[in-house]
């Protein structure tokens, strides 16, 4: 057996005193599966009186992270403060700036800084991982970087929010609103008080950055992601998706195209019988498609301190068994720049959902603006409106009415979506979500 | 860039051919990802002058890969050969003996001889790796034996068989019969001319007995599994658990219990939401529960020679990158012995489909019976056959009763069962499948 791993923890929310609780449980096995025991000797966090359920005593306190990952009692710095500048990246820095390995949790860090802190893990001869950064518990840093490594692969595409997933579910399952099961996800403590980063696509984009670098051999590039979050997807989409055999679900994907590699987070309407449209409620999911493997499908717990904290435990048990992979998968040196295929070179089907006055020549002028434009129609249908007692403007007779295309372009269904609102031939924003065959 | 790694491989059929071609036609990324070139130094197989689409030139070719194994020309040696016996275990031996590096897709190799193979390896300085030996392309190995290696594991289990779940694939949605079934598979090529191995449920067991040992810790004990496979499953069955909500799944299922560690593969009926259910035609997918991790799924191609290579060349990229882990999660001492639990302790609830001739008290007798036990029935139904206008015997006249119990043991179930039988108010064998609330 040889000398005991000695690991730093700064930041000790549910995550780090999960980390702590599961290196104590399991430390027999651990020590037994690393060859050597992994012991916590010394932790920083905020408030030292805290009750966390476990005992801080023959640990090392450090009221500053930054002086703890510079610290000489630990070989391994666990980095669970978060945030993407700050005493995080300042300690991480530091940490492998003196050679020392990281593990982190961090999605905004590693999106931001990435590739500055791959690049200070090589000089600094330490490691960097962070599996706990995408989709929680499931292992799919470990899968693209070493299991799936041989293959190139040409997509990889998931459910990375839990919060968003949670609040698409219920809208679908009980026909409610946006508003109402956010409301329902926040008192549940699956959205935050301020829920913008989660809804709006900004979680997703973030992990999904990370993804991409990892799965094509790319430059982490989070600046150049097109987002589109949840909170535009009203009840009627929902039931105009499963009419037509579709699920909303908000995806990243990053795929293989020949201008380069999209990157885009939004909702899309996906198969029911697609793997991706099965996972409800938190649950994550990330699809990898090799060019050898086909398609792997890895699902489960995508938050929650116990499930982050298996994470983190198993890179942590990495550093104890001595596995070194570039951080990225691949040299610095090695990555490639991040080539982005523009938005509105896109291929796909598009749902969209217009509001159009009840008037005759309405449905015409519409369809032939599609025409113009090369776009072929799959279906397009007026839903009328239950008649109504109450006083009627000319905006409450504006029929909703839903077209899928066929395959296009985003430009194509941009620019026809334009000219038809300039004719004004409907009212209000029209709703346009991307289909995505799976 | 360090010196290439000389890698060796013995069998050159479908997948020794797709690891040819994967490594050659993603060599560079490959080479920037190990660090290092990977490169196919030397064969063995059969036949010389077979064509297998890509050129033996520059290739040393080996006879005997036994002698391969033992050449100095290469670093790694790749075993694809097949078999539990035989050259496939004498090459593997040589390599492993002479502190060669190991990768291999063998999975009966795996389940009778890993134990002394580990032990080879740690003494010999070499690696074992053997992610394609269980669920194909499915970096399942990689998962247990690091990415959730912090985690005590409660229960694995999946569908572990392409074959198996495309027959039941097939006879549940086109209502036809096993033989039926297998024979379609045959015809696809899912199926070997003598299928035993694989609806017997022997294919699974192997794969299974290789999940448990690096689940829990324990030595391989193939023996001990408990076997049940799918010939004897009908389309009245499948259309019983239909209605109730199931599907049937061969299922591999590798189990904590208070008395040691369950193995068993059996026909098994699952609740149709289920992640496994889901699951169709030759796709595989295992999945594992840990103590903090909670219950991740991965899905995906479990067979085929392209997605085989995947598993193969993700190993000899661990081998390139100098990874190095103990062949079954940690060093041959510290593996427990295995405790089997006894099958008639297994709990849970099942499934019965009995002959039961038409007369008065029948119903009684089994209903008294299954009270004897403390089995507590969920339902009992009798299913009545169209009326016929043809003669009708004895036989003829029984009528299926679909039993479904509450949760029981194995033990009562058993002997609740016999004794109805003794008491000859039942005709012919009764069906009896497990139910897996998972």
């Amino acid at each position: 057996m040889q000398e005991p791993l000695r690991v730093g923890i700064a930041g000790l929310g549910t995550v780090g005193a999960s980390v702590v609780r599961m290196l104590r449980t399991n430390s027999a096995s651990i020590a037994l599966k690393a060859g050597r025991p992994v012991e916590v000797v010394a932790v920083s966090a905020r408030d030292r009186a805290r009750d966390r359920g476990f005992r801080l005593e023959g640990i090392e306190w450090f009221d500053d992270p930054v002086a703890l990952a510079h610290s000489n009692a630990i070989d391994l710095f666990v980095e669970l403060i978060g945030g993407e500048d700050g005493v995080a990246r300042a300690s991480v820095r530091a940490a492998l700036g003196s050679g020392r390995s990281v593990v982190t949790a961090n999605k905004a860090l590693l999106a931001a800084h990435g590739l500055e802190l791959a690049g200070l893990a090589e000089r600094g001869g330490g490691t960097l991982s962070f599996e706990a950064a995408v989709a929680g518990g499931i292992p799919v840093v470990k899968t693209l970087r070493e299991a799936l490594a041989g293959n190139r692969i040409d997509r990889v595409y998931g459910i990375l929010n839990g919060t968003c997933n949670y609040i698409l579910t219920r809208m679908e399952a009980e026909g409610l609103t946006f508003g109402a099961c956010l409301k329902a996800a926040q008192e549940l403590g699956y959205a935050e008080a301020d829920p913008t980063f989660d809804v709006e696509g900004w979680d997703t984009a973030h992990k999904l950055a990370i993804l991409t670098s990892v799965a094509f051999g790319t430059e982490i590039d989070r600046e150049s992601i097109f987002v589109e979050g949840i909170a535009s997807i009203e009840p009627e989409d929902i039931a105009a998706a499963d009419e037509l055999g579709y699920r909303i679900k908000l995806l990243g994907i990053a795929q293989r195209t020949e201008t380069g590699i999209e990157q885009r987070v939004h909702p899309a309407m996906v198969p029911k019988d697609s793997d991706i449209a099965r996972i409800a409620g938190v649950t994550n999911a990330v699809a990898v498609e090799g060019d050898f493997v086909g398609c792997v499908v890895l699902s489960g717990p995508g938050a929650g301190g116990h499930a982050t904290a298996s994470a983190v435990v198993g890179d942590i048990l990495d550093v104890a068994r001595g596995l070194r992979v570039a951080p990225l998968g691949r040299p610095i040196a090695a990555l490639e720049p991040y080539v982005r295929a523009q938005m509105r070179t896109h291929e796909g089907g598009y749902y969209l959902r217009l509001r159009v006055p009840d008037r005759p020549g309405a449905f015409a002028a519409i369809a032939q603006r599609m025409a113009d434009h090369n776009i072929s129609l799959d279906s397009i249908v007026q839903r009328n409106r239950p008649p109504s007692s109450a006083p009627r403007h000319l905006c409450d007779q504006a029929q909703p009415v839903t077209i899928i295309t066929h395959e296009t372009t985003e430009r194509a269904i941009r620019s026809a979506l334009g000219q038809i609102e300039a004719d004004g031939v409907v009212v209000g924003r029209a709703q346009l979500i991307r289909i995505e065959n799976l």
